[in-house]
C-alpha cells in the first residue's frame, strides 16, 4: 500500500474523536432525560461510556454524510446502534458467557455493579435504543425504517453469537464458510445495519443503499480477518491484549484455515472490494475510504 | 360480588384459550420465518410455548374489538407484547436473578439448555418483537406508535426489576410508595402497554385510548394485590405454588403493609375503577369487564 500511514491515522483518528464526543453527549443526554432508577441509569451510562472506537456511529454518521445527509440526523440511528452494541458486550462479558472480568481497561460492568445489574442494564440498552429512535425521529416512515435495520443488525448479531458459541451447522457445512457466517452476523450484522441507517437518514436511494451495503460487508469481514492476523504476528504489547490467544484456544480463524499469506491476500481483495464498492461515490465518501484503507493497513 | 363466578369463569377461559392458540399459531410462524439458528429457534418456542395465561396477548386483542377493531390487526402486537413477557421470565429465572428451575411445571430454559442461551435467547426474544412490528405492520404511522409503546413499556418493566431486587429509592419514599412503583412497572407497564396498543390497532382515539390505559393500570394493580392475598389465605395446594412464601421471605406485600381487610377492600376499590374506566364503551368491552371480574373474584 502506498499511502502514507501516519498521516491517514491521524485523520482518521481526528474524525473519530470528533464524532465520539458528539455521539457520548447524545447518549448522555438521552438517558437522563427517560424515568429510569438511579442505579440503572449509571450503569447504562458506565456501559456506554468506557471509551472504545465508536466505530459504528462513525460508520452511520460518515454514510450519511456520503450521501449529502447531516450530523443531527443521523444522531439518533448512531447513538442506538451504539447501544446494541454495548448491550451485546456486556451480555457477552458475563461469566456464563465469555467470563470477562476487564474491558478496555476497567472492571467489566457486572464485576463494577452485580450480574443481576449487568443482565438488566443489558436488556434496558437493548429496549432504549428502540426507544431513543421512535422519540428523536419525528418522520414516521422513516423511524420504521431504522428501527426494521436496527432489529435486524441485532437480531443477526445475537445469532453469529450462537453460532461461534453454541454451533449448530447443518452437515457439510465447510470451515471457512461456518467462520465468515459467523462473521458476518456476529461483527459484520451491526456495521451493515450502521451504513444503511447513516444513508437512509440522508434519504438515499436504492442503488446508494445497496452500495454502502456492500462496503460495509468488505470491511467488516476485512476487520475480522485484520483481527485474526495481528492476533498471530504481533507481541501482546502491541495488541494491549494476549497475543497468540487464537493458536492457544484452537480457534478457528483465517490465518489457521487459509495460512498467513492468504489471509493477506483476503485482506487486500476486500479492502478493494470496500473502495469499489464507493466508486459512485464522490469526495463526501473520502472518510470512508480513509477508514478502509486505515483498517487494511493495521496489519503492518 | 353478585355475579355468577362459574358462568364468568368459563366465559372468560374459553375466550382466552381461542386467542392463545391464534397468538401461539402466530408466533410458531413468525420464528420459522426469520433466519434464525435452529438451536436458538427452538430455545425461542420452548420460552414462548409453554402455556400460561397469554392476558397480554388477550388484552391487546379485547381492546382492539372494545374499540370495533379486528383480531387479525391485534395479531402483530398481541405477539410481540408475549415474546417482551417471554424474554423478561427466561431473564428472571436465570441464577443470577431469582434463580428458578421450574416454570409452569417445566424446567426453566436455562435447566432446559444452558445459561448462556438463555441469555441470548432472552435478548433474541426482545430483539424479534421488535423486528415483528416492523415486519407485519405496513402503515409506519401506525408502527412507529407500536414500536415506541412496546419500547416504553419494555423499559418501564425492567426499571420495576430493578425497583424490586436492587431497590435504589430516595430517601423518604414510604413503603405502599414503593410497592405501587415496583407493580406499576414491573407488571403494571406491560399490562398498559397490551391495552394501548390493541386501542392503537383499531385506530381508537385519545380518549378511548385514556380510559384504556386507565384500565389497564386499574387492573394491573388489581392482579398484584389478589396475588399477594392468595398467597396469605389459600393453600399450597389451591395456589399451585407454594403457599405463604411472601410472609415467610419477609417480602413487601399489602396484606403486610394494610392488613388483609384493607387489602380486600383495595380490590374492590380497582375492581370498580376498571369497571368505570369503561363506562364510555358498550357490549364490545365486556369481555374486558369480564375479565376484570374473574381477576378481582380470584381471591374468594
Amino acid at each position: 500500500m502506498a499511502t502514507d500511514e501516519t498521516s491517514m491515522k491521524d485523520i482518521d483518528i481526528k474524525s473519530i474523536t470528533n464524532v465520539a464526543a458528539d455521539v457520548e453527549q447524545y447518549l448522555i443526554d438521552f438517558l437522563d432525560s427517560r424515568p429510569l432508577p438511579n442505579n440503572l441509569r449509571e450503569a447504562c451510562k458506565y456501559a456506554l461510556l468506557g471509551g472504545g472506537k465508536r466505530l459504528r456511529p462513525v460508520l452511520v454518521i460518515q454514510s450519511a454524510l456520503a450521501v449529502g445527509g447531516s450530523l443531527q440526523n443521523a444522531l439518533p440511528p448512531a447513538a442506538a446502534i451504539e447501544m446494541i452494541h454495548a448491550f451485546s458486550l456486556v451480555h457477552d462479558d458475563l461469566p456464563a458467557m465469555d467470563d470477562d472480568d476487564l474491558r478496555r481497561g476497567r472492571p467489566t460492568l457486572h464485576k463494577h455493579t452485580d450480574e443481576a445489574m449487568a443482565i438488566l442494564a443489558g436488556d434496558a440498552l437493548m429496549g432504549l435504543a428502540f426507544e431513543l429512535i421512535t422519540t428523536k425521529i419525528a418522520d414516521s416512515t422513516l423511524a420504521t425504517r431504522i428501527v426494521a435495520e436496527l432489529a435486524t443488525g441485532n437480531n443477526n448479531m445475537i445469532a453469529g453469537q450462537i453460532y461461534d458459541t453454541l454451533p449448530d451447522f447443518e452437515d457439510g457445512v465447510e470451515s471457512l464458510e461456518r467462520l465468515v457466517t459467523i462473521h458476518k452476523n456476529k461483527t459484520g450484522a451491526l456495521l451493515r445495519a450502521s451504513c444503511r441507517m447513516g444513508a437512509m437518514t440522508a434519504g438515499a436511494n436504492d442503488k446508494q443503499i445497496n452500495d454502502l451495503t456492500q462496503y460495509a460487508d468488505a470491511i467488516g469481514l476485512m476487520f475480522q480477518v485484520v483481527d485474526d492476523v495481528l492476533d498471530v504476528t504481533q507481541t501482546t504489547e502491541q495488541l494491549g491484549k494476549t497475543a497468540g490467544k487464537d493458536v492457544e484456544q484452537d480457534k478457528m480463524t483465517y490465518p489457521a484455515l487459509m495460512g498467513l499469506d492468504k489471509s493477506r491476500d483476503e485482506i487486500e481483495r476486500l479492502h478493494a472490494e470496500s473502495i469499489q464498492a464507493l466508486a459512485g461515490f464522490g469526495e463526501s465518501a473520502d472518510a470512508l475510504r480513509h477508514l478502509s484503507d486505515y483498517m487494511a493497513v493495521r496489519q503492518h
